[in-house]
């Protein structure tokens, strides 16, 4: 076995770290602020491109795939977003190499020189707008729900992998509505299954709100979001929902005939969710022996280890394991008999225990001859020997599969507990600085002014996550300023 | 109903164009050589991929993501690589664009210059291999199964949609082996899973084979390949996979302890395909009328049309229909029930028609009186009316279902019998380059010089499409230079 991982409570960016490489989840490449996503990582993030996937498109959205390239002139149409991207673009200028005239190796051909930047896409608004206004003629036309699953770049000085690379992964929604109404409700339907996601199968659990001006998405009316917290207390915006009004269609001209026969800018709504939910499914749950996944986005639900000295013990092991193998798969587990011989169990038990496998079971020559079998919980570290019929172990795949379920479950439960008992009510501006400094969620009172939010970001790192949805809607007097404040608003330090 | 398509014996270039149009699979961009893939294309492209992938998957491979960029300094290590790829390259110079100081709008930002180009992936062998010198060591590393979905660049001067477009989408399969041997071995594996997928999928006859030198990917020792026969007479390379031999892991110094203890080289392969199967699918079957579908990749497998004039008889329909729904979607067969109000069943025949639907089957007030349905398909355009219990479909759910079964197996033996038809054993030059202009493969011998097939291309525009896995392996003259030749090789003018 590798040295230990390092704690949570030593070295909590380190320990992350750690995890990452260690489960075998990614890298950073050779790449300048990219990574490479390995198979087991690759692995959780298909589970969860599956099963976001599938709850679009039960809500009518279909996928398409639209240009890498957006030609600066696009760019520049939405003056906001122009301004909110232009900083971190990634540029191409040039289409063809040459030999380099003065020796060895390969140098841009200065004859190959664009008539028109292309940026890489930071997000594909732009494009897709300039698609749409093709699309859409008439209110029959509409609504358009798209979606497509893409690579995006944004030129980040200071990367971290999973949390923010140069490029990443991720889906984003575009969709195009005869009126405002429609284009809001589609936003909230998006929000509620990005909660619903998050919740259900990342086993976390998120508030859900809209964003301050301030921290809108660039070109946006109303940006909301779901947020998380971490184990660290700092909050992970996970996904967000963007109503766009008619800003891009103005930008792109994109009109349509009404119902009333005039003519109309379509409304517009985009979303995404990224990789970046990758860190947080590691940091919302993972302990200092390593990941712990959910079992419904585990790549292998159960692990069985034999333990044994001899070829003849396997052997005998291996022949009792393979009717559970079988009985197990048939239930849709993804299981895995890991026989190797070039690892002892030790080995293999503090192996899966840092790639998260929900549950392990394993078989000594000991439990062949008594009918048992152990089986251990990933998130609780506990075990238990128990009973079993080799023969026709029905009864075993009952309560894995159950188990299976509680576990999700549980780890959904514990994150809860976590974040009620880190999120705080705070009344003054002491309390918000000492409070801030220990993490968690500050639920306060804001004036609704962007100079007092940038006032306690500026003095304290926080900023404001969100405006929640739910809230009991109490009035009260800004944390900072003392002026009136409607409502409390969620204050976070964030990644 | 919007005036007919070209014919294919007319005009088969534009004849194609149409029906990508029509069919609404997909579009140009604005971004010059993009394209667009439209719902309707790319749910096409997500079923292909699906397949690929549980093949690959059944067959040990994992799927991973590398980056998008590849250092201008990887790409030069592969010296014959750098040159195949150096020409086509979208080059990124900068990293921010600035306002700009002289007006409106946005400039690339001077100071904002790389130290080195990054170039968009024409596809990932460099920047992989720089990745898998870090994961290998030992024999006991190996072999590396890795597949991944992405899309590419390559800068193309003349585009075509989905058959060559400056951005692709493709799955890129990188393995490393132990021994030449395996790695071979896994070259000829791909290509079976490959000729399997677009023989039983896709519907479309393949000849599998190995590229002359001059035809080979650029920094492979081997290329084999899967060649189909388009309706127009020329030639399609539907998929590739490369033996690598040692040259990637040479260029970024991969070596590992083999089981003898001693250091060695890794063995290399890479292989894909990408959306030109989409071409490929249009160009295959599809006649004058539209889009001729496989039943396993068409998005809608079944369309039922309700031939009505009064809501009251729609009405009686869709209660008719609604069982036969439920009925066909317990199966796993995907359906629609077009009931919409703003177009006439005659418009509807036709644009079922035009996107290729396997079958459509119409409902009629008469039908609900004699208990009879009417069934089309659309591979051959036949249709016929027979006998159905609207409240007990099992009979017609089964029929259907054969019937899918069929239309798959039909297709190809048309495509099959088209390719046999046009399939020329072809002994003098004259009967060449008569027959080359006809169209079709030509099975003629050559005397394995780069200099006879380079004035055969010259002369003809016929390049050697592969040299067939089988043959019957029949000694003769070349077809060109009259010099020895050990067996025939394929020939045809090509996409």
């Amino acid at each position: 076995m590798s040295k230990a991982l390092p704690k949570r409570s030593e070295n909590y960016s380190e320990w992350y770290n750690e995890i990452v490489k260690r489960a075998d989840l990614a890298e950073n490449s050779a790449v300048r602020g990219c990574m490479v996503i390995k198979p087991y990582g690759f692995a959780i993030w298909e589970k969860m491109q599956r099963a976001l996937d599938d709850m679009f498109k039960a809500t009518g959205h279909q996928n398409a795939y639209f240009p890498l390239f957006v030609p600066r002139s696009f760019l520049e149409k939405e003056e906001e977003h122009a301004e909110g991207f232009a900083k971190e673009c990634a540029v191409v200028t040039h289409y063809r190499l040459k030999g380099n005239p003065d020796g060895k190796g390969l140098v841009v051909d200065p004859n190959a020189k664009l008539e028109e930047e292309l940026i890489i896409r930071p997000t594909s608004e732009t494009v897709i707008w300039s698609a749409y206004k093709n699309w859409i003629q008439s209110w029959r036309d509409l609504p358009i729900l798209i979606n497509q699953w893409a690579n995006v770049v944004r030129w980040e000085m200071r990367t971290r992998i999973f949390l923010r690379t140069a490029e990443f992964l991720w889906q984003e929604g575009h969709t195009a509505h005869a009126t405002k109404e429609e284009a809001v409700e589609e936003t909230y339907k998006i929000l509620g299954i990005y909660a619903d996601f998050v919740e259900s199968w990342m086993a976390m659990p998120v508030v859900q709100g809209v964003k301050t001006p301030s921290e809108r998405f660039a070109g946006a009316e109303d940006t909301y979001c779901i947020e998380a917290l971490m184990q660290d207390g700092k909050a992970l915006q996970a996904g967000t929902s963007h109503f766009l009004g008619q800003n891009f269609a103005k930008s792109f001209d994109v009109k349509f005939v009404n119902k009333e026969n005039q003519l109309e800018y379509a409304w517009a709504t985009s979303w995404g969710v990224s990789t970046r939910l990758m860190g947080a499914l590691i940091m919302a749950h993972s302990d200092d022996n390593g990941l712990v996944l959910p079992p419904k986005l585990a790549p292998i639900q159960v692990v069985i280890v034999p333990i044994y000295k001899t070829a003849e013990d396997l052997s005998a092991i291996s022949e009792k394991v393979g009717p559970i193998l079988e009985a197990l798969r048939a239930t849709g587990i993804s299981v895995k008999y890991d026989d190797s011989d070039n690892q002892r169990s030790g080995w293999k038990f503090a192996e899966y225990e840092l790639k998260g496998v929900p549950i392990r079971l394993a078989i000594g020559k000991r439990d062949i001859e008594n009918g048992t079998i152990e089986i251990a919980r990933r998130d609780t570290l506990t075990k238990e020997s128990r009973p079993v019929k080799f023969d026709e172990p029905s009864e075993l795949v009952s309560s894995v599969s159950t188990l299976l379920n509680d576990i999700q479950e549980s780890i959904y439960q514990k994150a809860l507990r976590f974040r009620e008992e880190n999120t705080y009510v705070v009344d003054t501006w002491d309390e918000f600085k000492k409070k801030i400094e220990e993490g968690g969620f500050l639920m306060a009172h804001w004036d609704g002014t962007s100079e007092t939010e940038a006032a306690i970001k500026e003095e304290t790192k926080a900023t404001i996550r969100c405006i929640p949805l739910i809230s009991d809607e109490m009035a009260g007097e800004c944390v900072y300023s003392g002026a009136p404040s409607a409502k409390r608003v969620l204050f976070a330090r964030a990644y």
